[in-house]
C-alpha cells in the first residue's frame, strides 16, 4: 500500500497562505513529515489561480526538494503550469490527473507520455461523474485506449475509480469496490488510487469511515491512496489491511509497526 | 449484523469461577449489558466438566432468562446437556454447534430439528480444520445434505467459515472469506457468524486485527459475529461496515450510533 501525502494543498486555507506569503519553512515542515512518513510521492497543488500556477508551483517543488527527495505528485489541470513543474522535479512525477474528459486526454497526456510519468486517470468524463461501475468502466476503457495509443505502460497508470459521499448515495462505496475489480479484471497491470475522505462528507466521525472504507477499497484492489500519511489510526488500517489480505508475509511489518507504538 | 454476545463462556476464568461458586450476580450482570448493547443471542458455554455441564447449563440459563429475554444460543458438543437445557429456555435457542464431524451430526442435529433451533455449522471435520477453502465447502456440502435431510432449513444455518490464526497462515482471513463467498454462492439462504478473535492469536494489538476482519468478512457476506457486544470499537467497526455495504438506509443507524458518543 504506497501513499501518496496529500497535505501540500493549495485548495487547503492554511496551505494557501502559507503559498501567498511564500512561508517556506512551513511547506518544507509539510514535506519532511509526510516523507519520514513514509509517502511514495508527495502531492503538490499549487491552488486555483491558474495565472499564478506556474510560479507557486516553482516555488513549492524547489522548497520541497529542498528538505526531501521523495518523488513529487503533480497535481494540477492546467497544462501550461505542468510543462513548467515537470522540468523543476529532480524525479519523474506522478501527475494528477487525466481523466475521460478530451481536452484534458489531449494536452496532458502528451506530457506524461513524453516524460514517462506515471499518472492518476479519474473514472469520469467531461466533469460528470458516472453513477454506475459499469459506466466509470467504459470511461477507463476510453482513458486506457488512449494512454496505450501515447505508448503510456498501463504499469504507469493509477486508476481513481472516485468515491461519492456514502451520505447521498447508499451504494458509493460498493461502486468504487466494483469498479476497482472491474478494472483489474480487465486491465491486471494497472494500478489503483483514491482520496479517500469524499466518501464521508457531510456525516460525522468522519474518519472512522474513512477507515473502514480504506480496508474495503484494499480488498478490491486499492494499492495507493492520496491521504494523510501523519493520520496515525488511518495508516494502521492500511498496516493491519495488508496483514489480513496476506500481503504482510510472517507479519513482520505489523509486528513492527506494534513495536513503534502504532496501534496505541 | 447481529451479534452473538460471547461473554458468557465457561472457558473463561472468571466465568467458570461465578458458575463453580454459583455467583448469580455476576452471571446476570454480564447478561443484562449485553443485552442492553444489543445482543440477538447470547452464548451459554457451561466450560469442559461434562458430568457437571447440564446441571451448570441449567443454572446458566434460568438466572439469564431472569433478567433478560434474549434468545440464547447453547454452546455445546454434549447432546446430553442440550437435551436438558433445550427444556429449560423461554425461547428457541440457537445451538453451536455441528460440524462435518459424523458423531456430532448424528447426536445434535436431530435436537436442532426437533425444536425449530438455528444452528452453527463449522466447516470443519472430525476436529481437522481444512487448509482450503475448496476443502471447507466441502464439509459444508456435506453438512447441508444433513441439514436438508433432517428439515431444517437453510435460513437455519449459520455457516462458521473458521478463521486460523493469520500468525502462522498468511491466507488465513482470505480462506476464511472466500469460503463464505462459495457457501454463499451456492446456499443463498444460509446465513454466516465466526469468532473474530482466533485470526489475530499470538499477535499483538489483537483488536486492531479483529476489527480490520470483521470489515472484510462482512464484505464477504457474514451477517452475524461472536462476539463482545460491549467492545465498542468492534461494535463501532460493524456498524460502519454496515453504512458503507449498503445495509444503513439514509445513514440512520451510523448518526444514531455517532450521537450516542459510540465513535469519540
Amino acid at each position: 500500500m504506497k501513499i501518496i501525502g496529500e497535505k501540500i494543498n493549495g485548495t487547503r486555507k492554511r496551505v494557501a497562505q502559507a503559498i501567498a506569503e511564500r512561508d517556506a519553512e512551513f511547506i518544507k515542515e509539510l514535506a519532511q513529515k509526510q516523507a519520514d512518513a513514509g509517502s511514495s510521492w508527495l502531492d503538490v497543488n499549487a491552488g486555483t489561480h491558474p495565472e499564478k500556477e506556474p510560479d507557486d508551483l516553482i516555488w513549492l517543488i524547489e522548497n520541497i526538494q529542498s528538505v526531501v527527495d521523495t518523488p513529487l505528485c503533480l497535481d494540477s489541470a492546467n497544462p501550461a503550469a505542468l510543462n513548467v513543474a515537470i522540468k523543476a522535479v529532480n524525479k519523474t512525477p506522478m501527475i494528477n490527473s487525466i481523466s475521460g474528459e478530451p481536452d484534458r486526454l489531449e494536452k496532458i497526456l502528451p506530457i506524461v507520455a513524453e516524460h514517462g510519468c506515471e499518472v492518476i486517470a479519474l473514472a469520469m468524463d467531461d466533469k460528470k461523474i458516472p453513477e454506475t461501475f459499469e459506466k466509470r468502466m467504459e470511461v477507463i476503457e476510453k482513458v486506457m485506449e488512449a494512454t496505450r495509443t501515447a505508448g503510456v505502460a498501463d504499469n504507469k497508470v493509477y486508476v481513481d475509480p472516485l468515491a461519492l459521499t456514502i451520505a447521498t448515495m447508499n451504494q458509493s462505496a460498493i461502486i468504487a469496490c466494483d469498479t476497482i475489480r472491474a478494472v483489474h479484471a480487465k486491465y491486471p497491470e494497472v494500478h489503483f488510487t483514491m482520496g479517500l475522505s469524499n466518501i464521508s462528507f457531510g456525516l460525522p466521525a468522519r474518519k472512522q469511515i474513512n477507515r473502514a472504507f480504506l480496508i474495503l477499497a484494499m480488498q478490491a484492489g486499492l494499492d495507493s491512496a492520496i491521504m494523510d500519511p501523519l493520520d496515525k489510526e488511518l495508516v494502521a488500517a492500511a498496516i493491519t489491511a495488508e496483514l489480513l489480505l496476506g500481503q504482510d508475509k510472517h507479519c513482520l511489518n505489523y509486528v513492527r509497526a506494534s513495536r513503534k507504538g502504532l496501534f496505541e
